[in-house]
């Protein structure tokens, strides 16, 4: 079988060249006599691949000195705890959030089981349709953070630029634009995201974090895995580390500089959104629920034609033209096009004419 | 380079059938024109995995239905504050370990930092040679389980039988053993290892819990991503799995299954620990610290020359020899061959060779 465009949100695709390479590599990792997969994590060859990709990850994302780089498990979902219990927990126990889909309200629910979380603005009267108000934001002077969810994968919303947090730290959860496009981190007080929508499988969360704002390396009541000083000081090594997926994070951070770091992903992320909004705009058929073109995700297309018959019509023909995976989320149904770093512009420009051609066959 | 023989504690040799089988399907998973890495972990095509990889270990441990089967994140050394979390906290607050090496005394002094966790039993004092005593265990009444560690990889110790918990539930980490020879689950409330020893890529964790043990989906202080239940109902699936570790593990099982099962395993696995011991027991230069050799690990076999200087000498032509990772635990020093089940009954023969030849040369 041909290898099929895949839109899925993720676990998504991954770079062809990425895929061929790790599966030369499976049996003897160069010359060692073992796959990756076998090899101790302190061993010097998974000590280059772990120092190698962070090594990349820095060049790639511009990442100042004064932030630390961990590769840990769990997902994003574990850090929705891990957040509140390291950043405000052992400080003043209150953060700010921003909600403006079903990510950041995960978060901010979870947060609030261990902290005095606060909703400062929201979205969810309009169905999450666009980012709210970000203008004065009601803040609140000793909120140890504001939390944003930067891409919302569901609702295929983005913030056209971060809020201004009124000096306050920013927390950001990048999952589903990591490596999208450049973003300055030096703006940040945690990035973070899991690696299974545009940087590798499922399995890995990438945390970057201000040194300073590390907690003691003892918190009452935090799991020692989940203490992020735990992780930084023994350079994700504490424990035994989800080591294939780093090594596959790695090899697509190194295939992201060849093709020209993320100022060229962002040229061409961005000329595949305006292909593929461009093409719902101009349909009779299909709607996009999000107005403003500015707070369009880029990298996850939510869009329906009305009528949920014609959706789950569409999803199945499409994927008999090899276009898989476009059924929207259970939770708001409709239709979803993830265009990940790692999906073609060709697969957009064939998506787009299966969209003409279901249209003309079915308005 | 040939395949060379991989002593490693973890992550550690995998069968070379299903490295190539992974290798093989890399970039076009049964048809399906993409990778496992790349698949949604709600596609049909992943559902099968996950599915089949339970019911395929559910064979192979005979594992009885009132038990939940659950592939978790975050190694381990997550469950160590899991445990206790889960089937203790919202019941008595109290647990009893017993310690016979790293692994139990880091379980046990995590599981304190949040309930009321006594160590009844030690072999601290003799530097953990031995498991300590066993009977009359002084249980607490109100105890909510009994932890042990059933294979302790550092110190190449093992039960030979599981201790008289005196009607309690009794909890094993089993991570270095896991799949190792057939346990009787039925004896247990809830058994869990790590995959990166004897069945997969780090990054999996397995959890087999009695039905009746889960607690409730919400629990004070405990993050949703640590709760059983949460799991348990979800099959795994409450977020993103690590899918390719899973379907690497259910490949391994899968390849278990047609080597004969675990009984299979067990017979192979004595027989090439005794070639082992024998040759540590009938040297002049290697010495095995643990005497009573039912106590002896069949999984991790810690041996000594009583020189530091020979130890590092002989890890490192051993190397040459095509004999890798025989460096004892940093923790204790000296030497260690992990011959876990992809370890072939050929490995452990080329390495009692080499210490003759060894010894022959340094004695």
């Amino acid at each position: 079988m041909p290898r099929v465009y895949n839109f899925s949100a993720g676990p998504a695709m991954l770079p062809e060249y990425v895929l061929k390479d790790a599966a030369a590599e499976m049996l003897d990792y160069k010359g060692t006599g073992m796959s990756v997969m076998e090899m101790s994590h302190r061993s010097p060859a998974f000590t280059a691949i772990i120092k190698t990709a962070e090594r990349d990850l820095r060049d790639l994302m511009n990442i100042p000195d004064n932030y630390k780089v961990l590769f840990l498990q769990g997902g994003a979902s574990l850090q929705f705890a891990g957040i509140p219990m390291n950043l405000s927990l052992p400080k003043n126990g209150k953060a700010d959030y921003i909600v403006d889909g079903s990510w950041s309200e995960k978060a901010y629910k979870e947060a609030a089981r261990f902290i005095d979380a606060k909703c400062i603005a929201s979205s969810k009267d309009t169905n999450f349709d666009r980012i709210p108000d970000l203008s004065d934001l009601p803040i609140r002077d000793d909120a140890d953070y504001v939390y944003i969810c930067e891409n919302e994968t569901i609702h295929g919303l983005t913030y056209p630029e971060i809020p201004d947090t009124k000096g306050h730290i920013l927390v950001s959860d990048q999952s589903s634009m990591f490596l999208s496009k450049p973003v300055d981190v030096s703006k940040y007080g945690l990035i973070y995201g899991g690696v299974q929508k545009n940087v590798g499988p499922a399995g890995v969360v990438i945390v970057i974090v201000r040194e300073d704002l590390l907690p003691e390396d003892k918190i009452d009541g935090v799991p020692t895995m989940m203490n992020l000083r735990v992780h930084a000081d023994k350079e994700s090594l504490y424990n035994t580390p989800p080591c294939y997926g780093i090594y596959i994070c790695g090899k697509v951070f190194k295939y992201l500089k060849a093709q020209g770091g993320l100022e060229a992903m962002a040229i061409r992320n961005a000329e595949k959104a305006k292909i593929l909004y461009d093409a719902i705009d101009e349909s009779k058929l299909f709607k996009c629920a999000v107005a403003d073109p500015a707070q369009r995700s880029k990298m996850n297309v939510p869009f329906v034609t009305g009528n949920p018959d014609l959706d789950k019509k569409f999803v199945e023909e499409a994927a008999l033209a090899g276009l898989w995976n476009l059924k929207g989320h259970r939770s708001v149904g409709g239709l979803r096009a993830s265009i990940y770093n790692a999906v073609p512009r060709e697969g957009v420009i064939a998506l787009v004419d299966f969209m003409k051609k279901f249209e003309a066959e079915n308005l």
